[in-house]
């Protein structure tokens, strides 16, 4: 990573103190990522039997990088560190180790731990809930993480609003208030979309028959081929939910297959793929600092969703692929037929994984406004189940019969991640934001998609996005990248051209 | 675990302090546990690309686990508590901590880093120098290892051997001096018996043909279904270097496949499932007290090489495994053809992990000897490949062509593991003194070998040694268990016996 702001000749030597600073940062970064390793390996390779040692080693590490964070040593070299002349990407490091260390240095060791312990716990609870559709049998799970989310929210901030502090934790550089302005943006852009679409009396075409496992396994790999995955610095497995985890040496993605739904595997795959390749994308070099991890999960979520969408369901895309996802599966479709398959909006879907690119956000303003009142103590945890089913028929038309789809659907809260949803509406819109901005800097974007060229759109996202690791904060690198502030605008021409297109509606 | 100690109503109350001695041991513990995770990633799971991040990793949480067990709290705690009078298991805790005390708190934890660090770092280089035949390649890896570890030594015990107390590190309650002697009267017994194998003309039944690798998979996976592996609490996968890690909740085992030699996946496999099914013995509720640890390699290794040799290479096996065999291989083989094709004694083989139960020893008296003059400075690396070739020729009549197949074959030394070696030994001989006094104690073990009947032994397996933990040393467990100290008598009747039938020998 260049960091001109050091070539300077007129600039202050940096102080012992920052490589002092940016040791211990390291030492936590990397037990952080010693438990995502565990992490990943509870979910895709771990037995059942495992669960009790790896919820104490979790615990375990947490505790420890949580010590480390937030100890006088770190809190002294901070204040050493704020008070010097620092070149700007040091400047922007310390900047980003103070939030962590002011969010840890706040909350008890102790808590910290039973947090980790907890979640570690929770997750087959959750899984077996799902399983049996038994939402009694997480509710006082649930209920547990929500008390202890919110003692440590009590911790990091006494006065504000629990949930914007858990929010900050996953979207550190923008505002909740932003996040409900995309969300009511995109709630009042969206549903009179969505209500024409119903009407229109279109029919896309819709993909019937049995899709073999191996077949999708092979289409999912074919695609991470196609895009430029590294198969050398990533893995693809399987696992109840998919995700993506790593550092920029090893950066793992996982799906899941449904026989019937083989283009879900494949948006799903590709929408890690887009996560795999920002992590993949941050300097090396500055693995352990906050200058080698990425901006937030909102910025995390757009490049998976530009991938996804914006090239994973777009008309070049399939013109590209479609022979290749025949030969798999011995179909014989046409590039049209692929694309229109790709964007159906399905407005009875019940699953937010499942949804296509409209109602996905609907399914968004549902969890947000419910766990915003979970935290807020405004709900219990035994009405969630009514009120999920309530606000589906309400926003979408269609009620769960059962919560292993419906309120049981989710990984997030298992993990007590509270706050997190709305980053993915954020993500969505920033990502039509940033293909708009690559688009106008690139020759013929289109048509270098759909000659498998994604070497110039990866190179765009590297240069814009990827490389600066924390420098900026998020406000800062969208407006660098697309030279504006953040806006639902892209996303909504993006889907009223789209869909408008599709479902020939008249608008 | 019962500790009947407790329960007198005479003792002491125990002091608040051995809660928390043992709050900070378990903490170093699941922090020793997390590290495990993280190897068996690295060498079943990881692609290539991630070594950087992954030996930070390791090296951040060695360094951790480190630090609680050295820090002055815990040196205060151990010397409270050895003032105390404490109920015997629990003094037995209390000894094994004060021992992994002295152990680490002796040693910088920069040094531990380094070491942690320069051993994740080792790995592919050794692997690339394997694949590559460069033992050049591998050179000043080895030297560096030998240097820090070394240096370790010289921090533990600046007045010992270095060499007896890195074989510590393995084996801490029995001598040094033990296992020389233990080799000594290997050798003494082996190498008639041996000559006279060869000697004699007699030509066990050996398989032909190329048997699949999933063919090979299946056979192994039966077998431990057969042995009664708990697959809820473990994992069958391949590695380049077979091993078996994890704890009493997850304990999993690795293979690998060569197609023209089906016999030598299926005894490794038998050989991890001896090791994993200690670890799933050790008492659950003592997990992260050295009471739910494993005694030490030699024990380890006798758990292993009793199911591998007494279980696996054994008539009543063969008579109980033929048809299963036969079945996933599509070959006609008798009992008899199995059980002798089993026990070959191949007087050629270079290869540690192929080499039969006779064999085996003398590759073990090699790297004894080599490693023993490497620690002490009386070797030169560049030596190694030489001196490796001419004491094979002496001790097995054959010179390896390769240092692949030579020096270059075990992945010990890119470990640090100077001193591992020797457990292996003193873990056979100990299989053959358990298997005795286990036949004595069971009804029948061979008739229940023969009927797929593994519960009894393992019970006894279980009672005798897995569910002690570290309550007693080496010495007391052996004792217990046998009624008698550690002897090679045992095991050279075994082979005496054995062999003698095989290659109709007249002794």
């Amino acid at each position: 990573m260049s960091q001109p702001d050091d070539a300077d000749p007129e600039a202050a030597p940096t102080p012992a103190a920052y490589d002092d600073l940016l040791e211990r940062y390291g030492r936590a970064t990397y037990l952080g990522d010693a438990n995502a390793v565990l992490s990943w390996d509870q979910e895709v390779m771990m037995p059942e039997g495992g669960t009790p040692a790896r919820s104490k080693q979790r615990g375990a590490v947490s505790a420890v990088a949580h010590d480390v964070l937030v100890d006088d040593e770190t809190a002294e070299l901070l204040e050493e560190l704020e008070r010097a002349d620092l070149p700007a990407p040091k400047a922007a490091a310390v900047r980003e180790i103070r939030r962590e260390h002011e969010r840890n240095a706040r909350v008890p060791t102790d808590l910290v731990e039973e947090i980790s312990t907890a979640t570690s716990e929770a997750h087959p609870v959750w899984q077996e809930a799902k399983e049996t559709d038994d939402f009694d049998a997480f509710a006082p799970t649930l209920e547990r993480l929500l008390d202890l989310k919110r003692r440590y929210a009590g911790h990091v901030a006494p006065d504000a609003d629990p949930y914007a502090t858990l929010f900050a934790d996953y979207e550190p550089c923008l505002d909740l208030s932003t996040a409900e302005d995309v969300l009511e943006e995109l709630r009042e852009g969206l549903v009179p979309l969505i209500e024409a679409i119903g009407e229109s009396g279109a029919e896309p075409y819709a993909l019937d028959g049995t899709f073999p496992e191996s077949d999708q396994l092979a289409v999912t790999r074919e695609a991470l081929e196609t895009l430029g995955y590294d198969f050398e610095r990533g893995r693809l497995d399987t696992a109840p939910h998919p995700f993506s985890t790593g550092t920029q040496f090893d950066a793992r993605v996982t799906t899941r297959f449904d026989e019937s739904e083989p283009l879900d595997s494949l948006a799903s795959t590709i929408h890690e793929f887009g996560h795999a390749n920002y992590t993949l994308g941050l300097p090396r070099g500055a693995y352990g600092s906050p200058l080698g991890e990425h901006r937030g999960l909102s910025v995390h979520e757009s490049q998976s969703r530009l991938f996804e969408n914006h090239v994973g369901r777009s008309e070049p895309f399939w013109a590209l692929f479609v022979d290749r996802f025949n030969d798999h599966h011995g179909t014989d479709l046409t590039e049209r037929q692929a694309y229109e398959a790709a964007n159906r909006v399905y407005d009875d879907n019940l699953v937010r994984v499942e949804a296509d690119e409209l109602t996905y956000h609907l399914h968004i303003v549902l969890r947000f406004e419910i766990e915003r009142d979970l935290v807020a103590g405004d709900l219990d945890v035994a009405e969630v189940p009514a009120v999920w089913n309530d606000r589906m028929e309400e926003y979408l038309g269609v009620r769960p019969e059962a919560d292993a789809e419906g309120c049981l659907q989710d990984i997030h809260w298992s993990h007590g991640s509270f706050g997190y949803f709305p980053t993915y509406s954020l993500g969505s819109v920033l990502a039509a934001q940033l293909y708009a901005a690559a688009e106008a800097d690139l020759d013929d974007l289109e048509g270098q998609i759909a000659a498998g060229e994604f070497d110039a759109l990866r190179e765009w996202l590297a240069e814009n996005v990827h490389e600066h690791g924390r420098r900026y904060t998020t406000d800062e690198l969208v407006e660098q990248a697309t030279g504006e502030p953040l806006t639902a605008e892209y996303f909504l021409e993006y889907a009223e051209e789209k869909f408008g297109e599709l479902y020939e509606l008249d608008r």
